[in-house]
């Protein structure tokens, strides 16, 4: 499987239909369409080609343009995301990726959103009217080649300092289809290797690594380009590669407004974290508040 | 002919070997190389599908990479440039496009390097040691869909006010071929068609319309995600429309560190146009002044 | 009178309290404060500084926090507006400023906000199930050093093409009293000399440069250093001019949550300017428009 | 004493001449002026309002304007920070401060453009040319409101992971003066209190809380407007506190183009930690490198 995809959903596809060690799961309301695969056991991993865990995929009426965001979208990744964190204790979140590379700025995006409060005592919050909020830290680690530290050095340090019962990633992911590009958002409990949907693989961030369950959420916001040519010409991978890079730079393709995908998706994703953490509070104060 | 490209180069190629009403020159030195194509009757306009005029296209190293802008590179497109201008007056520089839109930025990043001297006084330029400037003026037009006005009569209403001798625009465009974006450059004096480039065409820019010369500056920075399924599958475009757009949003081709590309291409372009204007100053006292 | 202010009610203020030539009208309601200044005839003029005109100053409550925007702000600015606008015709709104200096910014940003109809058909307005649509036009013409050209220039060229029914400017402006920073509008109908506020007055734009009538719609943003010491000290600016300047720089006095002010300030304006124009429709459609 | 000032420079000339504990040392060469101020003992201290340590102030032409980068500016920095540092580990440097406020942005600017090194293989450096690299870490920590993070705690988790030999700091501060606003760098090895300069004291960073060596670079942004009028008016802070203050914002004087001067000495500060850490490669080449 030469395919690059970061979405479970379109492993599956690429899948032996009669494969062991996968279950699946699909629901739709609304304009929302979910679809949850666990992978259960090894067979299961070799047949999909990702670790064992649950993988939830949400398709949701396109966010690239200046239309309002769905409410039952962000409803959706609410619920799901709820259904995979912890229930109680500090949720640290980490927006991934490089903030000047734009399709790749969903992470930084979507973290400039959330609401941290974990700094916010109790009686300051009830004397805002807020009740009681959950305690969440942000961080945005940068890429290794700015910082010189991996990512999972970074939000390491972090975990050791706050101690928190789970960490959620935001990350850029590559599609194999043009057709998920801005209207597909990704969950899953197995963590992240960060880069990998844009060509530049990093150490992994799992419950491994950081010692904390690992709830990851991305949006895909590019296909490669050798993907692409792939699936057109019916070639192998390997021989479209050449044509398909230039001067050594990877291509991609994406919507050619993909500033508004990246925002609209940072929008979506932060406003479904910040909803999930304080489900007391409307996603119309929640918006107010960050 | 159903391929985009807004290089004459790629129309030449795509146009019968055996045409009449082309003449072509090129020329190489250091990494650089020079075409020069003269459309000169309407054969030749039939032929190319562009319009009577000079073409000129610069192939450079590319500045895909922070590597320092080629001194060659520059050079040869201020001397291709002083060429295709008239040698005193005032002249409008206008950077085209939508600041908003990676892809689409290059003319306002150029823009905003543009050394403006209109306004300097020659005792004031002479106190400065700056010798005698050419005097030159900037302006963003912006989009249709943000301003309410076409970018022609923008220009045009500077135009009515300044008298220029010429008037530059600088665009993002579109290529056939992945290999060209981030190492081409193409100059002609036959106006320009904004946003054709990324595939939402406006009222065009030009001699008839605006009533001085205009000489555009052009870089591809995406290639039609249409033109590349059409090349690689051997398919009329018509066929491959469908797949590669989504909910309505054109997808494209570009370098994943397009945001890289549009401030290394904006850099060269101002920078050439600054020296062709000044040729009495040096690169490095220019890049300081703006 | 030499205290640095941009507001009639400040320069009334200043002026002798029996002075001829100037009528006040004031008026309060929820946490608005209106002042609406008239300069009669030349005896008004001398008295207060400023060309006969009207000019009508909004006290709301500060938009310097992360608190929702004020429905009543925006109302009565939408109403004062109004009642200085042509009740038909197309607007042309021409953001003023730097955009790269903090506190000049206004303009600029207020400019991207402003919805720009022109360009849009009847028929698709009608589709849209938008409505009859006002026709409104946005420049931004940017400043002297950058462009070349003075700024009313640039905005008469717009409207030499488009021939408006009038011109709205939004500026940055410069206050007396610290306490008017982020909680004050001032709108007149006696045009407005750019630059003026952040103390580079330039060209002045009103209806004899322009042909038409002009509407200024400014916030003060910054208190000059030479004025505050001028009313701490009780000494005279020039007194002062010499402490409150360092390496030739002036020196202002901001909120340090500047870039916060900006923002809710530029958000504030365009929507009263929207509300203005397309009365019919609400402002929560509006905003999700631009 | 009640002048808010983070230049050991300006406590200095508020404490009494004659007092003990305190050494001094000033130098001069082409347009920079050095001042070292040892704290020596607990009564230097009390005098001082500063802990027992090392304060360098170096004067520098003023980089406010668009002039190139004072050679001799940017070698007093690097020759300062040297003196400061070990001569080997690895280096860790943290951008303190929030970039989303123009007075403040220092840090986050500076940051941007440290050479980040810890990632590349000594093979590798030699392949490119840079022969040995010394290891340094950037991170960008951001503020408590943002991250719900303590700036000390982000950093304390950096330190975890990578072991530096020492931790700079860059932020802004305020001085007294507004005649050292752009002009003015501070190094201390007696850590920092980051927020101080800004208003919003949060817990400190120093050797005691990271447990390696700290040195402090600051660059004066900002003078606070209570410091200004208890100046000029000689009266009491506590009396001018209202006065300077509006909605509960803090006001600060800046030069009205903070944005350039913000960008003019984030540059000037990392080309010095960047030439301070490297000193065999040229400032040119270390500026290509960023």
């Amino acid at each position: 499987m030469n395919i690059r995809t970061d979405l479970a959903l379109e492993c599956r596809e690429l899948a032996p239909t009669d494969c062991y060690g996968i279950e699946c799961e699909e629901l739709s309301f609304d304009k929302i369409k979910i679809t949850r695969i666990a992978v259960v056991d090894r067979r299961g991993e070799e047949a999909l080609g990702k670790p064992i865990g649950n993988y939830v995929t949400i398709e949701v009426p396109p966010f690239t343009k200046d239309t309002p965001l769905s409410d039952a979208a962000q409803q959706a990744v609410t619920v799901e995301l709820t259904r995979m964190l912890p229930k109680e204790g500090t949720i640290l979140v980490a927006g991934l990726g490089n903030a000047d590379i734009t399709p790749d700025a969903l992470g930084p995006k979507a973290a400039e959103k959330i609401f941290a409060t974990r700094h916010i005592s109790s009686t300051l919050a009830e004397n805002l009217g807020l009740g009681k909020l959950r305690a969440v830290s942000v961080i945005t680690p940068g890429v290794l080649g700015k910082t010189g530290m991996e990512t999972v050095e970074i939000i390491q340090g972090a975990v050791s300092r706050i101690h928190p019962a789970a960490v959620i990633v935001i990350d850029a992911m590559a599609s194999r289809r043009l057709s998920r590009l801005g209207c597909t958002v990704q969950l899953a409990d197995t963590g992240i290797v960060p880069g990998s949907g844009v060509g530049n693989a990093r150490k992994e961030i799992n419950q491994k690594t950081l010692g904390v369950p690992v709830v990851s959420l991305g949006v895909p916001t590019v296909v490669d380009a050798v993907t692409l040519a792939t699936d057109l010409t019916a070639k192998h991978p390997d021989e479209v590669q050449e044509d398909m890079h230039t001067h050594g730079q990877r291509m991609v393709v994406t919507p050619r407004e993909i500033d508004t995908v990246i925002t609209n998706a940072g929008n979506l994703v932060s406003l479904a974290v910040n909803c999930a953490m304080h489900p007391h509070l409307s996603p119309e104060l929640l918006t107010l508040l960050v």
